[in-house]
């Protein structure tokens, strides 16, 4: 049996992690990190080709060139989303290759890799470090994976990978143009995706790079978004990805009267609270709400003639019209959401590529997620004390990764704005199943019912305190909602094993997720 | 006495420099390194302002802040060249905080900081570890110094910086703009010298790290060539330079004859080698004879509509007029040696900017200078087996530094276009005073007396052996010299003293130049 201690949430959380010592969370910013950071091996130019070209025939060919053997763990990036096919093609080389108990590290895993399933079976791969987004959250959390999962936020990836938590061994990289060199962007090419900043940190810290790409150019690939001195070999593919299930061509801000209210009154209180002004920066994500959030905001800015000074993306065709109306000087983006997102990023100069390092790191001299004026961020269940959960669902279910959402909650001012129920089952609990965001950290609830505001915000509580917003007690709302549903939720049916940790931003380990019997 | 011993190319090279040992030169390609990259320190947030505004009042607190004592290393930059106001600011502040012994690791220094001496001598700083232009050279060759200098190229130093052959304590960045989080760029502002790739490596590497600007703009700073995330501290001076000073304002083609029919032979020998063709690519430098090779160049382009994929810079209006003309696809630049390439780079995307990671570090998986069709390149000294000197003159006076040059030579086809002689000094010589650049890399000098071709490459001499150029033996060109100036020069007056250590591309010890006596 995992061996468990009480973390400083309260949380039983497992001391070792598949083999190697974990610490538990010690609250949040409290945790003291030293030593340096990892660094990679010290290569020489003698050793590559001279004329630049590390074009080589295939994957298969590359990993074997790489040196892949047993336990090895390799890294890639999910800015294909569900329409990825290069970690399965490598995974796939692996199997043929006859390597067995890989760890897959991706930054974050989608439908499309569902036959990832199969080579755990096979003990091609030994387990999954990366949020992993439906049937392989399932797989998870049915307690079939021979390792223990460890879910991390964008910025607690990079922080794993900066300070040598996790090794990577070789790390895959797709990408939608490319030259022989190595250097890379996601910006153009028959795949693009926007940016590449999820495989930076693998770029950088891999002892071994493989970049794959479907469409070669000469050298110089420019920009080079990854750098082909990173690099050390180039696969030409047909086709990395599905261009379809890339991005979703078209966000959709949502229809639902219930939460286009929630929109609305996340808005005014970021009116009311003295946010909305000139010079001001939030973030939002590509969710129905937050895009129709996004959008009241824009009214407000466009109305008194107020300019952001940069937004925060995932980037959609919403923020890109707010760039190009001149609402805000800079986007610093994260990832690009839909096509429109990918045209502004190769065409604006406003549009900027940031990475994980840039916006996430915690364990960085600063990074941009606390300078946010105001971010707005789902959940799938807030408690009493404002913690909240974004990996499991009431039943114990792993099926959503964390993202930046962990990264996100150092801003100024973090609203979770959620409805108070989805199919009647209440969002709002006695105690979030996976506790992924202390509540010390989360600001506002914004339900339907009302918006709950955090007491340890003195500040805002008062500012507040006249203001004709339905401004409640969190527990009412709470309260409310049982009645109608019927109850608080039934508690889950879950096992002793413990299936996944999750990581908090600075590498300590904040909870765990359990086999969910039944 | 220093202890020395004979390397692969026959110099006589310390075993220790400062305290610390050293490699003596195995061949170009034969140092094999191992290890891991030096890396710096885990930070973590918790220890940086959450609004992201890190100025500090001014130098002298930062230094404080950085926890200065005796003995550290500080490394700056040379972007601001001639006009750098801030490396003597900081060593002032050192001074008046009573520091002893510091270790300058400037990228080059500059008349401008001919104010050192008067620290040397106050013992603040021991010695300087950098190209040493003017004064500081003269120094140093006249045996003063406390300890004992080491010269890199601009690939040299990432490589020393990256390998932890130098670790630097402190990295002080000028930056022409910057906003209050650390984020910085060269290309605008009124101080604007156009890129930093020089300090690059500082931000990385370095424990702890400065900005300096008289430029600072709200965050984020766009674009960020220093990524506040490498920066610990701001500070805001009135001036960061002469920006007369910084940037020659004009670069002008030479207008000496014997030059110009250099820079002709140069062009039309890389016409007839075959090297000017469609999506070739050619480095040059800024002084006369480079820029009118490059404008001979230019006219055979236009001629036969010819283009180039890329031109690498130092950047001069030239080159920026081949770009937008459409000459050029790219120039990737290292640094801008005029106004028009920093407003180029301010408003061309394909005018890049790059760092001696990219272009030049000689650990690293590949570089580019090994990408480039020709280089052209100038020299103090040629011997007869091709061996080159830049840093020292025939009297054995170090004044040079020696920039991207050892880097260069990796080129496909590298050129000195140089005159015979100098001031009735010849500039071919039996051997060179100080060896910098192996025979074996340099393949063609061109001089107003006719070209001589390496005879180790073959392809070359059969290539040109019909060519209406003035081929001719390299002795036969310097035997014609000594004719006309009346014989080889002197022989220099050197004491035994090692007052620098010469580094080759790898790390390894190449020369040293001995103390001038009289």
């Amino acid at each position: 049996m995992t061996k468990l201690v009480t973390n400083a949430a309260g949380r039983q959380v497992p001391v070792e992690i598949n083999g190697a010592a974990a610490v538990p969370f010690q609250g949040a910013g409290k945790f003291v990190p030293d030593g340096r950071r990892a660094a990679p091996p010290i290569r020489a130019c003698q050793d590559y080709p001279a004329d630049g070209n590390k074009v080589v025939g295939d994957i298969k060919t590359a990993l074997r060139n790489a040196g892949l053997r047993d336990g090895m763990t390799i890294g890639s990036h999910h800015h294909l989303r569900n329409g990825d096919m290069v970690a399965n093609a490598v995974f796939q080389a692996a199997a043929e290759l006859g390597v067995k108990d890989l760890r897959w590290f991706p930054s974050a895993s989608f439908p499309c890799h569902a036959g990832m399933i199969d080579l755990m079976e096979q003990g091609v791969i030994h387990h999954i470090e990366g949020s992993m987004n439906g049937p392989l959250g399932d797989y998870c959390s049915s307690g079939k994976m021979k390792g223990m999962a460890v879910l991390r936020s964008h910025g607690g990836r990079w922080q794993a990978v900066q300070d040598g938590e996790v090794h990577i061994d070789i790390a895959v990289i797709a990408a939608p143009t490319a030259d022989p060199f190595g250097n890379a962007t996601g910006d153009r090419g028959p795949t693009a995706c926007g940016l590449l900043g999820f495989a930076l940190a693998d770029s950088m810290y891999a002892d071994h790079v493989i970049a794959v790409t479907d469409n070669l150019v000469p050298f110089p690939c420019i920009p080079w978004q990854i750098q082909g001195n990173n690099v050390d070999q180039v696969v030409v593919m047909d086709k990395i990805g599905d261009a379809s299930k890339i991005v979703s061509g078209t966000t959709e801000i949502t229809k639902s009267p219930d939460r286009l209210l929630i929109a609305e009154l996340t808005a005014r209180f970021c009116d009311e609270a003295g946010i909305v002004r000139d010079g001001f920066s939030f973030q939002a994500g590509a969710g129905g709400t937050a895009l129709s959030f996004a959008l009241f905001l824009r009214d407000m800015m466009r109305e008194r003639n107020i300019k952001a000074r940069f937004v925060r993306g995932g980037s959609t065709q919403y923020l890109v019209d707010m760039l190009e109306e001149g609402l805000t000087d800079y986007i610093l983006d994260g990832q690009t959401f839909d096509l429109e997102g990918v045209r502004s990023m190769r065409e604006n100069a406003g549009h900027v590529n940031t990475s994980p390092f840039t916006s996430y790191n915690w364990h960085g001299k600063g990074n941009f997620a606390s300078m946010l004026d105001a971010v707005v961020l789902g959940a799938t269940e807030v408690d009493v004390d404002f913690n909240a959960n974004v990996v499991t669902h009431s039943d114990g279910r792993l099926l959503h990764g964390i993202g930046g959402w962990m990264n996100c909650l150092a801003s100024k001012c973090t609203i979770l704005p959620i409805p108070s129920f989805r199919d009647r089952i209440p969002v709002l609990v006695d105690k979030v199943t996976t506790l992924c965001g202390p509540g010390e950290l989360i600001d506002v609830i914004v339900t339907e019912r009302g918006i709950a505001i955090n007491p340890l915000r003195r500040d805002l509580v008062d500012k507040l305190r006249d203001s004709s917003l339905p401004i409640r007690d969190i527990r009412e709302i709470k309260a409310e909602v049982e009645e109608i549903v019927g109850g608080a939720p039934a508690a889950p049916d879950l096992g002793d094993k413990v299936v996944a940790a999750i990581k908090w931003v600075d590498g300590t380990v904040i909870d765990c997720v359990r086999e969910v019997r039944g």
